[in-house]
C-alpha cells in the first residue's frame, strides 16, 4: 500500500453534503463548526446535527487554518531514559491529561529528551512547526530558563507546581509538604529520633519542597536529622544511598524517601543486608504507586494523585488556549497512607 | 498574552532570506529542502547549508502540503489507567522511539485510551485528522480487528510482534518464547518438578506466547504444569493468582510470571505468607526492569530491550511512510538472566 495515497475512505461524506442536507450553504456549514459569529443558534445546532448523523467533521487542516489551533497539547519529557522507566509518575500524569484530550477530540504530542540543549530545540521545534497550541511544563526548576523560552516563542504553557520566579502562566499545584510533614510526625509519635531522608534531584523544585518540609518537621519536634542524601531519583542512587546510611555512623531507625521507586530499591537493600523493616528500620516512600501496595511489607508511603494532576493541568491549559487566560488551579494535598513499613522505634543503642 | 499571536519571533529567517543568500530562487530552495527532482546535488547542499547557518526551516504547514508528509507517528494505547501506571514497558518503549523521531524533527502523537471502541474512535480520527504518517501498532490479540481498520483508514503500520492472521504491514518482533523456554529448563535443572505459570491476558498475542512456551517446555522435560493461571497482567492479579496457588491443593515449587510487575507483587504475597524466596519457592519474572534488580532477592527474569524495540519500529515505520514498503525487523530474543529469587528445588515432601 502507498502510504501517500488520500485517505479519505471512498463515499466519505464531505461539506457539500453536510450543507445540502442542512439546507445551507457550504460557508455557513463552516462558520457553525468553527463557532463563528453570524450564524443563528438554531442553525448552527442543525448544522452540527446533520454533520454528526453524516458522519462528517471539517478536515484538521481546514479547521487549523481558520482558527489557528492545532487541537494538538505538547509535554517534553527531559528524563535519563533509565528514570523515566521506573517512574510510576508519567504513565499516570499522561493517562490524566488523556482522559479530558480524547473527550474533545485533541491530541497529546510527547517528545523524551535526554538533556538541556535537547529540551529547548525541543521546544523551538513544536513552535516553528506550531504543532501544539500549548505545553505541560514540568518538573519545574529553580530560576527555570524553560519559562522566558515559552514567553519569547509565545507558546501558553501551565506550570505543574509553583514556580519559584515569576512566570505568566497558570499554575496546577499539588502540595507535597503536608504528606512529608505528616509523615516525619507519625515517626517521631512512633518513638524515632535518628531519621534521615533520601531526597531527589535537587535542580527540581519539588525535591526542594520535599526535602524543605523534611527537615523544618524534623526542627519543629526538636531534632536534628540524622542525614540527608540528595540523589537523582533513581533506583540506583536511592539504594546507594541506603547502603551509606547504614554504614554510617548513626544508623537512622526510619528513612522518608522522595519517591516510592528510591523507598522500594532502599527496603531491598535493607532486606538484603538482613535490616529488619519495620523491626529495626521504617521506612517511608513517596507517590502512592501500586508497586507500593504490593511489596512486603506494604509502604508507608505519600499518595498524590498525578492522573488528577493530569487531568486538571489539561483543563487549564485548553481553558488558557481558548480564552487567553486561566485561573490557577491547587488539587487536594499529597496525604500519608500508612502501611506496615513503619513501626515503633526499636529500643534505643549506642553506635 | 494571547494564544492566538503569530508565533515567528521577530526577526526570525524567511525563505526569502535563504534564497538571497544562497544565490537562488525561493523556489529553488523549496525544491532542495523537500529534496524533490530538478536541482543539482552541489546546489541542494549549499542551499541546506545556508539554510542550517541562518537557522531557517521550512514552515510545518507548508512543508505538509508540498510533502503530503506530517512528520508525526502514532501510538494508540489500550491499557486500563491502573495497569499502564505500573507498566515499566511502555516509557521504555516510547523512549526508544523518540530516540529516532527526535533526531529527524519528527514527534510522537499519543493516545491512551479505555476500551476497544474507544480506540476504534482514535484510529478513526488520526486518519480523518490526517496527523499522523503512520502508526505503531502493539499488543496484537488473535485475529486483531486493528489490521482491518487501519487497511480501510490507509495508515500505513508497523506490527510489534508477528500477527495470527495475514497482514499487509511490516513486523518489528521480539522473540520471547526463548526466555520463557530458558527459564523452565533452568528451573527443572534445578531439580523442580511442581512449576506453575501466572500468565497474562490471554487475549493478547504475546501473552498466548509465553503460556505456550511455559507448557511446551515442561512438556518437553516430560513434565505437567502445576498450574497455568490467566490475569489482566495486573500486580492486584498478580497477588491473587500468587495466593490462590499457595492455598491449592499442590504447592508449586517454582512460579514463572509473564511479567515483572505480577513476579514482584507475586513475591510480596509468598514472602508475607512467611514463604522463603528462593528457600521454598523459586520465582521468575519477565521483562528485565529495573525494579526487577533491587528487590529482596533480586528476580530472575527474562529480559527484552523495549527501548531498542522502539528505536527499530521507529525506523522501520519511517522506512515505510517514505519508500511504501519496509522489511521485517527480527530482534535479539528475550534472555533470562539468573538472580537470586530462583534456587534448588526444596525436598519433595507430601500435600
Amino acid at each position: 500500500m502507498s502510504p501517500r495515497a488520500p485517505r479519505e475512505a471512498p463515499g466519505a461524506p464531505t461539506i457539500v453534503d453536510v450543507a445540502r442536507a442542512a439546507g445551507v450553504s457550504k460557508g455557513l456549514v463552516s462558520l457553525a463548526v468553527n463557532n463563528r459569529p453570524g450564524v443563528a443558534e438554531a442553525t448552527r445546532l442543525r448544522v452540527l446535527e446533520v454533520a454528526d448523523q453524516l458522519g462528517w467533521r471539517p478536515n484538521l487542516q481546514a479547521r487549523t487554518l481558520s482558527t489557528q489551533t492545532t487541537y494538538a497539547l505538547g509535554l517534553v519529557l527531559r528524563r535519563d531514559l533509565r528514570i523515566v522507566a521506573a517512574d510510576p509518575f508519567y504513565p499516570a500524569f499522561m493517562a490524566g491529561i488523556e482522559t479530558v484530550l480524547t473527550e474533545q477530540g485533541r491530541v497529546l504530542v510527547l517528545s523524551v529528551v535526554g538533556d538541556e540543549a535537547a529540551e529547548e530545540r525541543a521546544y523551538r521545534t513544536l513552535a516553528a512547526d506550531r504543532r501544539v497550541d500549548g505545553v505541560f511544563l514540568n518538573d519545574l526548576r529553580h530560576d527555570d530558563r524553560r519559562v522566558p523560552l515559552l514567553v519569547e516563542l509565545r507558546i501558553p504553557a501551565v506550570l505543574l507546581g509553583r514556580p519559584d520566579g515569576d512566570a505568566p502562566f497558570p499554575c496546577v499545584v499539588l502540595d507535597d509538604a503536608a504528606g512529608v510533614t505528616a509523615a516525619v510526625h507519625h515517626l517521631v509519635d512512633l518513638g524515632h529520633r535518628e531519621i534521615a531522608h533520601v531526597g531527589g534531584d535537587p535542580a527540581l523544585l519539588h525535591a526542594r519542597h520535599r526535602r524543605r518540609a523534611f527537615e523544618e518537621a524534623v526542627a519543629e519536634r526538636g531534632l536534628v536529622p540524622t542525614a540527608v542524601v540528595d540523589t537523582d531519583f533513581s533506583m540506583t542512587q536511592g539504594a546507594a544511598a541506603t547502603a551509606a546510611l547504614l554504614a554510617g555512623r548513626t544508623r537512622p531507625t526510619a528513612i522518608v524517601y522522595a519517591n516510592d521507586p528510591m523507598a522500594i530499591s532502599g527496603l531491598g537493600v535493607l532486606q538484603e543486608a538482613g535490616v529488619d523493616v519495620p523491626g529495626e528500620v521504617s521506612v517511608v516512600g513517596f507517590d502512592g504507586t501500586e508497586t507500593a501496595r504490593h511489596t512486603h511489607p506494604p509502604l508507608t508511603t505519600i499518595r498524590s494523585d498525578p492522573q488528577e494532576w493530569g487531568a486538571a493541568a489539561a483543563r487549564t491549559l485548553l481553558t488558557l488556549t481558548a480564552s487567553g487566560s486561566a485561573p490557577d488551579v491547587e488539587l487536594a494535598p499529597a496525604e500519608l497512607v500508612v502501611a506496615r513499613s513503619t513501626g515503633p522505634a526499636p529500643p534505643a543503642r549506642s553506635t
